[in-house]
C-alpha cells in the first residue's frame, strides 16, 4: 500500500513515516516543497541506520496523486490550506486527519481545545474534501511514542468515520504499528471528543506525570469487532 | 470519613455508595425525600446481603449538613436546582461533582456533548457554589462497572479541580474503591475534556465493543505523583 504524509515533515508526521517504514509499507513524505519533503526522508533514513528502499518525497499534490491512501500530520492553522492543495487529487480517498483542535493554534496552551464552527477538525476536513473520506485518527497518539520506533506504542488508536468499509481499511493499516489497538468510536461526529483528548495528554506530559501519554479503553468485550 | 452522595438515588449514586460503604466509610444517600433515599439505603442493603451498619439515608441539605465530604450524582437538568438546595450546607465543603453535560439531557443521544456556557459541567458547579471547593471526578467510571460491587474496576478517575489539597483529600478517597487509579488532570477547566469521555464510552457500550467502558491513561511516569 502507498501512503502519502500530508505535512508529513513535523513530529508526528514522521513517527507515523517511520511507522509505516517499519511496516514494510511505501510512504512518499509530503510537502509544500520537496526540498523539505526530502529533508524528513533523509532524517528517517538516518534514524532507521538501514537501507530504506520505500520511503520518498514529493510536493503534496504529488504526494496525493501517487498514493493510495493519505495521512494529514498538519498545525490546525496549516489544515484547509493544505487540504485545498490536494483538493482534486484527494478525491474518492482515504485521509486519516490527525488535526488536533489546540488553542495554541491562536496562540495559547496546548492543553486547551478550540471548539470549531463545523464541530471536530476532522469534520472540518470533511467539509473541504467532500469527495474524499476522512478518518479522525492518530489524534491520541504521541509524536513522542511514535518516533520512539524500536519500541511498541502502548495506547488505543481511537478513530471515527461514516463509512465502514474505510474505516476498517485504515484500522488494519493502523494495526501494522506494533503495540496499537484501534478502536472505532463511530461515526465522523465522535471526532469532536477523540480530538479533545489530545490536549489532556499533552497536559498530563507537561506536569510530568506522564511520557508521552496515550490511553487504553478498558470493559473491552473480547468476542466484540473493535472496527 | 462521612460522605454525603447528593442525588444519591440513581445507579451512579447508588455504586458510589455501595462502594464506599464497603470501604468502611460512613455513607449518606441524599435525595429531595427522605422516602427516596431510605428507598436507595433500602436497596444497597439488600444487594450487599449483610448487616450494614455505616449507612443511612437524608433529605439532600441534611446529607450536605452532616458530611464531610460530598459527592453529586444528578443529570445535568437537575444539577443547578440541587446545588442550590445544599448552598449553606455546601459551604466549606469540598464537592465531588460527576454530572455529565450530555445531549440526553434535553432530548438527544447520551453519546453526543453538550457545550454549556461555563465550559465544564464542574465548571458550572463551581459558579452555582462559589464557597465549595469543586472537584470533578467519577465522570468515566460506568454505574454497571460501579455497581458490579463483587469485581474491582479497571478504570482509571481522572479528576481536576483548583485547590491542590482537596484534590488529594478526594483522591485518597476515590482510591479506596479496588482497581481505581486516581489521574490528577489539573486544573478545573480540565473537567471541560475529562466530562466529553463520558459519551464516548456510552457510545461503545451501546456499539457493543464494550461492557461498562472505561479508560486508563499508558505512559505514566513510574515515579510521578499521580496528585
Amino acid at each position: 500500500m502507498k501512503i502519502g504524509i500530508i505535512g508529513g515533515t513535523g513530529g508526528q508526521g514522521l513517527g507515523i513515516a517511520i511507522r509505516f517504514v517499519q511496516a514494510g509499507e511505501d510512504v512518499i513524505i509530503g510537502s509544500r516543497t520537496t526540498e523539505k519533503a526530502q529533508a524528513a526522508v533523509d532524517k528517517i533514513k538516518d534514524l532507521l541506520e538501514e537501507v530504506v528502499p520505500n520511503i520518498k518525497s514529493a510536493e503534496n499534490p504529488d504526494a496525493a496523486t501517487e498514493a493510495d491512501v493519505l495521512v494529514l500530520t498538519v498545525p490546525l492553522t496549516a489544515q484547509r490550506a493544505t487540504l485545498i492543495s490536494i483538493k482534486e487529487q484527494a478525491a474518492g480517498k482515504i485521509l486519516m486527519d490527525a488535526t488536533g483542535p489546540l488553542e495554541s493554534a491562536i496562540g495559547g496552551s496546548p492543553t486547551r481545545c478550540l471548539y470549531l464552527p463545523e464541530g471536530a477538525a476532522s469534520e472540518r476536513a470533511q467539509k473541504i474534501l467532500p469527495e474524499t473520506t476522512i478518518i479522525c485518527a492518530f489524534n491520541n497518539i504521541s509524536s513522542g511514542a511514535l518516533m520512539n520506533f524500536k519500541e511498541p506504542i502502548d495506547c488505543d488508536c481511537l478513530i471515527a468515520g461514516d463509512d465502514q468499509e474505510s474505516k476498517i481499511k485504515a484500522a488494519k493499516l493502523i494495526e501494522k504499528i506494533p503495540g496499537v489497538r484501534v478502536v472505532d468510536c463511530g461515526p465522523l461526529e465522535r471526532a469532536q471528543i477523540i480530538e479533545k483528548i489530545t490536549p489532556l495528554l499533552i497536559g498530563l506530559n507537561i506536569k510530568k506525570t506522564c511520557k508521552d501519554a496515550g490511553i487504553r479503553i478498558t470493559g473491552i468485550d473480547p468476542d466484540c469487532k473493535l472496527y
